[in-house]
């Protein structure tokens, strides 16, 4: 088994969060995204969709999309339980994995990649238009956010999750996006300080 | 329980598709999004990001998102298996689900969205140069997807499973956003056929 890793894009490192809360240790194989090496023919030939991470199994078999590589080791390894325990508490995970994926890790990486200058080569073309209308929406799902951290402790919640780990990689991914959470959001300023100080955050 | 639904729009028929797939009937509330129902007080307080659907649990809980709310049924109605059954196998049906959601439906979201004239009281602003940067990226995916259906009966193998559903939301979404299916993908066609004439589609 081995897991094809892009260092500091945020995919790749919710995926080795994940594993380092798991106690996992993967073989890595760096993929090159500064010299494009993810749109390289041998790097098409593992995922044709061209992204990291994928995961390699020992028979070959590729698992891309970073959930869907979650997701296998949690089915292998349930201790801790990153993806919720019973059916109501792995839909309110689910549910909050996919809110902060959707209204802020994919919003911030669409103003990160249509209106910063080191993506001009990999983002073609860039809509700056695209990247401004985004910046609102990021702004309302904080708030939401931050109305939900006001009660929980974690995003899903009382117990530490991928919901957590989706928000950590796209919180920090701000700052490459030139965007960050506003001072009066004081609920998702504790959250991120305490999931920062986790050891799980250095992977 | 019930059920906050909308219609015509992909996401809610998503819903649709996997319960009636289940054999599970749930009642139904329509949100009137033509009317921005949406987005009025009312359904604000169910989900504050404004979408449908969302889930009633009978203790007054909530769960949105289309897939958190199959995966709940799923775990509660196991047959028949549409998440995969074990380890690999549902590592590849969601990674194909993902694939699917992220490079067809999101985007053919994007175009109907940044160029339908029915949409720019809901999507503000529109942006057409993104409608227009999402085509080729609509059209690359559409090419692996004929890939893989070439040697799978099925999006994620041999078995039907919700990547199936997102994928006949998706193409189905096209017709709206003005776009469609080249006529040369023959392995597209023929799976389309075969899961839209499916009941399931019906719902």
């Amino acid at each position: 088994m081995k897991l094809y890793d892009g260092g500091r894009a945020p995919n790749p490192r919710r995926v080795r969060v994940f594993l380092a809360e798991k106690g996992i240790s993967v073989p890595l194989e760096q993929v090159d995204l500064g010299k494009l090496a993810h749109k390289a023919p041998a790097y098409a030939a593992v995922n044709p969709l061209q992204r990291v991470p994928a995961l390699e199994l020992d028979d070959g078999t590729i698992i891309t999309e970073s959930i869907a590589i979650c997701r296998y080791f949690e089915m292998l390894h349930p201790e801790p339980p990153l993806f919720g325990v019973g059916p109501k508490d792995a839909a309110i995970v689910e549910m909050w994995q996919r809110r902060v994926e959707l209204h802020l890790l994919f919003p911030v990486s669409h103003v990160f990649r249509n209106s910063h200058p080191a993506m001009a080569a990999m983002e073609v073309p860039q809509v700056p238009a695209w990247a401004e209308a985004n910046k609102p929406r990021i702004a309302e799902f904080l708030d939401v956010l931050d109305t939900q951290l006001k009660d929980n402790r974690y995003v899903a919640g009382d117990r530490y999750s991928v919901a957590d780990i989706t928000g950590l990689c796209s919180v920090d991914f701000m700052k490459p996006a030139k965007l960050s959470v506003p001072d009066n959001l004081a609920h998702i300023k504790r959250w991120h300080a305490e999931v920062s100080a986790r050891p799980s955050a250095q992977a």
